[in-house]
């Protein structure tokens, strides 16, 4: 057996231990965690020097250096955030469904862990602590494989962890760390379905797209697509520019910041200079399609849009425009090219109901920023990850969508008939 | 483009509209299929008959060549079926969830159609129609491939369905059928991600592997487990042997049918010799662990078990038998083995409580047979899988299964802070 297959399968021990804790037990050892990631701050912060002073070296750019860090009373902040998911009101042992069936059967569900995760990231180290909180909160074990730019900040951070599991008496066995940057764990690890219940890999589209051609263990697939906004004839101009400002400008690197821009033709001519006007000041470039281009004329931050731009989720301060002739080719654009978060600007009722009825995406809106797709903003408490496919569950997953269920019948030694 | 991607392009094309259609329109349309089903009887008679004249020349045994037939009323019984589908509560279009957040946002889930299933079975003709009723009725198109034993029917019955689909103004290319024997399409539609959201395995264990090792869409695993049963010492010996006798013998070729029986020690002396003579009167072959065949001695019907017979699901009338000391032991044994339908023959309140707590099977019984875990016997109406994995859908899946869910924001023009 190779060590990645231990690891998980001292996990899949570790979970049964986990699955039958109660809730408070749960809670506290959260909170054990975030004091333990305190009271190991001084080791933690050394391996995170270590980490960053490498990727200095190696050239990192300012922005990924400050991804990497947990200076600046980060990891305070990072404790913080396990303290609220340890006082999120529970999921697991909630009983849903039940009934008294045909044959006189009791019959419920009852939501249960669904065992062991494997959590797949890159970049920052607060993934690792957030990830550890959402699943020893719901009662799952977790296999964590971080990026090799933070590995000795990780590697630090579970230490702690476990101390924390330790020092409430649940099995350390309960977070696995792969402790090591060779790539072919990786490909090891999406394989284990004998041990590994689900994979959420959290990054760029490239390492989603290695989980699903790779996995035999199922994959939540997420946070990648392109986000629209289509203002409509009859929006409110000056309003409707707000949020498209919000939508592109707020917090642009991420994965529900606004890709494409959507202009009815009939408001085209006024809408279209003043979005290029108020966010070009914010130091938005833009990609025209040819009608928008043309209405748009020459400007320095405009630059034709290419094949490939209506495509491309920008996560940066770029918008793509397009002048579109109704809502059916808005409807169609955004049926080719969305499946994350779009929205429509509109005080028309009807188109905004036929909006909302007909785009299949993870996150629908009306006259809202598509900034609002997310689980704190949903009132989910927590994020694990924001899903696109429709699979388990869709957009932002708090800890609901960590559980599973069970049917439970309880009879008087009932037979089928 | 290859010709299955093409079908299952269509299909997509044929979704959109599908997602949109209103609850009556897809009841209509999956009665409107079940009468084009009666209506071309004759036809799909007649291709069913070749069908099962090339199995009998190919040598197929009496059982395959009854399940391959559709003679003596089946067709019509199928058709009723479908009837009892189209009648089932619509659950596309439930609103989830819904809440105004902090921002004043107004925030909701509403349930619809996955989008584009693909469904690879065996054998059995009427998966045909009944996986098609089930699809149309959750507005969701589906890409079928059958068996080869099969092909000329269920072409027959996909065109006759297609008809049902047209008569109600419903795009035809909802229901693809893989109109081939070649078993290397059925790893092309695996991999067909990106027009294909969820594939549906109906077969033996080989084809959900093979499922699960090829796929790039997510794969609903399912049907395969072997499924236990714990006689505790406490348990009323004869009311549990009823439970025992009907888990194992009410239809023995079924994926909830009895596998294996644990006995306590405490009571496996008066009990397995009961078990052995009412079950082996029915026709049951034992396997016996070395415990529990030192107490039953010298029986033609028991032979000794071997080290792959707690591992397997027999489908047959075989049952293997196990002494344990403790419910700690049944429950180290069912850890190991189940994953499917596993229950407790008990009469004490604890003993019950901690076995439905500790077993993580997709059900869990308490004096009951395992054979309640079912669609119809669960009250879900109708039954498309019994998953056994644990995303998504446990256990029994009926319509709502087949939904997906996405966000809906309605604001007055809201940004984020």
């Amino acid at each position: 057996m190779s060590s990645i297959e231990d690891l998980a399968r001292s996990a899949r021990v570790a979970s049964r231990t986990l699955a039958v804790v109660d809730s408070e037990r749960r809670a506290a050892a959260v909170a054990a965690m975030a004091r333990m990631l305190e009271s190991n701050e001084a080791t933690i912060l050394e391996a995170n020097r270590r980490d960053v002073a490498d990727a200095r070296n190696a050239g990192s750019t300012p922005a990924l250096l400050d991804r990497l860090s947990l200076e600046g009373g980060r990891l305070a902040a990072i404790a913080q955030d396990m303290r609220k998911v340890s006082g999120l009101p529970d999921t697991v042992g909630q009983v849903v469904d039940e009934r008294r069936v045909e044959s006189g059967l009791r019959v419920h569900k009852v939501r249960v862990p669904i065992g062991v995760l494997g959590v797949v990231y890159e970049s920052r180290p607060n993934v690792t602590a957030d990830i550890a909180a959402l699943a020893i909160k719901t009662g799952n074990a977790v296999v964590l494989r971080g990026g090799s730019e933070t590995l000795r900040s990780n590697r630090a951070m579970v230490e702690a962890l476990k101390q924390g599991l330790a020092s409430v008496d649940l099995p350390v066995d309960s977070l696995q760390f792969v402790d090591s940057t060779d790539r072919s764990l990786i490909r090891e690890l999406l394989r284990l379905d004998q041990w590994i219940d689900m994979i959420i890999p959290r990054g760029g589209a490239g390492l989603h797209r290695f989980c699903v051609e790779n996995a035999t263990v199922p994959v939540i697939v997420g946070g990648i697509g392109i986000c629209h906004l289509y203002a409509e004839a009859t929006c409110n101009l000056e309003r409707a520019l707000d949020v498209v400002e919000n939508a592109k400008c707020q917090r642009p690197s991420v994965c529900n910041s606004l890709d494409t821009l959507l202009v009815d033709d009939a408001i085209a001519r006024a809408f279209l200079p003043a979005v290029v006007d108020r966010l070009g000041a914010r130091g938005v470039q833009f990609r025209a399609e040819p009608r928008a281009a043309s209405i748009l004329g020459e400007r320095a931050e405009v630059v034709p849009a290419g094949p490939a731009d209506f495509e491309t989720e920008w996560m940066d301060l770029v918008l793509g425009l397009k002048v579109v002739d109704s809502i059916d080719e808005a409807l169609d654009h955004i049926a080719t090219h969305g499946s994350h978060s779009d929205g429509i600007l509109t005080e028309d009722p009807a188109k905004a109901e036929r909006f909302v009825r007909e785009v299949d995406s993870a996150a629908v809106f009306v006259n809202a920023s598509t900034r609002f797709n997310d689980g704190g903003q949903f009132g989910l408490g927590a994020e694990v990850a924001v899903s696109t496919q429709k699979l388990h569950a869709r957009g932002p997953m708090g800890l609901q969508e960590l559980t599973s269920y069970k049917w439970v019948g309880i009879g008087e030694y009932h037979t089928r008939r």
